[in-house]
């Protein structure tokens, strides 16, 4: 079901501009009276204003609406360390879906840094530069200590997706299985199959929604993670099992959730028949899952299954949240993305799948049937009303935990507004785009 | 003659969207396949393409056609070390100038560095992100350090703009001055006024044109700089005379040319009175000359009388140079702009200033008349030829000192395609812009 051949591919990125993105004015620049208040002698008063008033930068220039992506390319989608100029195309590509899902300028980042300090420092000097840090492809366990340093250090959102985002749009699900199935996240058994950055996040977050720690079994290449063992690495030893339980196939019997971070085909139907009724299978590895959709549902006809594809219903992917989770922090002008904000995500999603999906939304899949239940447990990436509840709900979770810089007085008009100025946006692109294809 | 308020020039800053850019998709992103292309799973074909063969990544990503305007706001316009912050509308308005007058997209870069050293570190590690680096209003004497390093460590071109530019411009009004008056640079006697970053560049590149180092006289704020005087920094004593030759009025007398880079008002009548017959005037200091362009022509009324202004004749400004030096540079993937590339500039501006200037140029100055003489020896920053002057010589020097790893073939017919191209980027400006005062 390849969409696209390679030649294709590569034409796209090369034709008729090189690359994803430009740099446009948004003011006029034509005139010589234009250039004079877009540069010396005009410019100088938002300077000075600025000089006076370190907020005034929120008001004239882009820094409050710009997010750096930030990669040094050491774990580039599947293909691994290939560096930080050939992980270009993706930060480019990154910047593509924060701009079209949510008007968030994105200046790609990619460093060429010698370790995980230094890619901390020079991070940290760029402050004055953007609004947000998004970091992105870096890989596990570096990642994890260059995030909570960066987080402690900085006044700005810093968010690495890679880990977070699947832990919040998996999350939702959890919090509607649990509610479709009649369980309490306190009481689930989940194994996680893949103990990198997304698997480890995951697993935190599920711990914040309220699973017990002592009920996450984690696996890594090695098997199941237990304390001892040898070859464990550091960052997954929160999650060590006390001791031994077998292999996976031993340890996934009677588990109530599974989620795969791994390699396609992985999981059997004899697995999923053995863990515990109405199973809730999340199977991420890509293109190909865990185990297929078809698969789960022959070995578990109730299992609630979740995976990476579109063709699949209940697709994880994260879309549904940096675009949004970044507009609502930055609109507050966040100085963090905290835990309450992503739990406000989660739930913010969680709650929007209970709601009647409008035609327009399944026929963007087939004219697939989507109501609330096992094969709807989040909406998919394409709802535009994902924009309204899901910024709003994070922008309210950080303005109730204090980390709002600009709090919104009037939520609700905030919310109402979000939907006009997001497709004004995209309609400003599709025009523009629409002149190198004319 | 203010053309504007300080409330207008806030307004500009601030509405309808806040700063001066923004980053906006060049490929289609609506749909599932296009947004399967610009990201996963289709960017990674551009992503293996370059880990295989770096070169490509000038075919499938912007970087190419992408220079990082960095400052550290030490030295920003005339208001000093406001700090990055303060200086981010500054380089945002850079980068409008970058993409209206040559279609090069800017990434401001606005670092919080704690020393020369660090700078340079940080945007060494940025290499992978960038075609091209300008520093951009970083305080003399770091920026000389700094600049030299980066130009020495990085394979692509670093170039301090408040250096290079003045010389650059002010070295092709010198380049026909010269020719007017009948003197060669050789024999020049130089003033100089002013020691920070852009006098120093003037003088070493004016001494690139041909003029003796000897006949160079430099005015710091304390007064002539000579072997032995206190307070003498470092970066200017290749400059420094044998002995004292006395203060700036006796030091004048029978000088050719006088380049003020100082305060408003500090030559007198007399002091040109003194000066050799015809002399050469660069008053740069800005909103007023050292001396006005009336006052100079009634001391000396064959002077050849440049100044920063518009409204005068002669405006020298650095956007005769930056943008079509990084395009000439960018477009042949010049690994540097070294000193041949910009005499190249240098002779490309001075020789278009011999050209006939067409009516509309003349109209955009208030319909002053211009041909080659006192009154005309450089271009004016809104001619739109100096694009396919200044351009492919810089190329073609780069090219002839072998630092282009993408050579152009053919020359002309890149000459020729450079006005279609930089129009076509307008009209998309333009465009774009309109979207927001509709």
């Amino acid at each position: 079901m390849a969409l696209f051949t390679k030649e294709e591919a590569l034409a796209y990125h090369e034709a008729p501009r090189r690359g994803k993105t430009e740099v446009i004015p948004v003011k006029p620049c034509i005139n010589q009276k234009d250039l004079s208040l877009a540069y010396s002698p005009g410019v100088a008063e938002a300077c000075k204003a600025i000089a006076e008033d370190e907020t005034k930068a929120a008001l004239y220039t882009g820094r409050s609406n710009l997010v750096a992506v930030v990669s040094n390319g050491s774990a580039v989608l599947g293909l691994g360390n290939i560096g930080p100029l050939a992980g270009k195309p993706v930060m480019e590509g990154k910047g593509i879906l924060f701009k079209n899902f949510a008007d968030i300028d994105v200046y790609d980042i990619n460093l060429q840094v010698e370790s995980a300090d230094q890619l901390i420092e020079v991070v940290k000097t760029m402050e004055p530069t953007f609004g947000g840090i998004n970091l992105e492809d870096i890989k596990s366990p570096e990642c994890f200590y260059i995030e909570e340093r960066l987080k402690k250090e900085m006044n700005i959102p810093v968010f690495h997706d890679d880990q977070h985002g699947t832990a919040v749009i998996s999350g939702a699900g959890l919090l509607n299985a649990c509610e479709i199935t009649n369980r309490r996240p306190e009481d689930l058994k989940v194994v996680i199959v893949g103990a990198g950055a997304a698997g480890i996040a995951c697993a935190k977050f599920y711990v914040s929604l309220g699973v017990d720690p002592g009920n996450v079994f984690m696996f890594d290449s090695k098997g199941l993670i237990y304390e001892g063992r040898p070859g464990v690495k550091e960052v997954s030893r929160i999650f060590a099992q006390k001791k031994d339980h077998g292999s996976l196939a031993e340890v996934i019997k009677g588990a109530d959730m599974m989620l795969g971070l791994s390699v396609g085909g992985l999981l059997t139907k004899d697995m999923v028949a053995s863990m515990a009724p109405d199973p809730i299978i999340f199977a991420m590895a890509n293109p190909d899952p865990e185990i297929s959709y078809a698969d789960a549902k022959e070995a578990s006809p109730r299992c609630i299954m979740g995976t990476g594809r579109s063709d699949n219903p209940n697709q994880v992917n994260n879309v549904s949240g940096f675009p949004y989770i970044f507009r609502g922090a930055l609109d507050v002008q966040a100085t963090e993305i905290n835990e309450e904000m992503k739990i406000a995500a989660a739930h913010s999603l969680a709650d929007l799948a209970k709601e009647p999906v409008p035609e327009s939304i399944c026929a963007m899949y087939g004219g697939r049937e989507m109501s609330f239940g096992p094969d709807y447990v989040i909406p998919t990436p394409l709802d535009p009303r994902v924009l309204e509840w899901e910024t709003p709900a994070v922008a309210k979770a950080a303005m109730d935990t204090g980390v709002a810089k600009a709090p919104i007085a009037d939520l609700d008009a905030y919310r109402k507004s979000l939907t006009e100025r997001v497709s004004a946006s995209r309609a400003r692109i599709e025009a523009h785009v629409a002149q190198y294809y004319k």
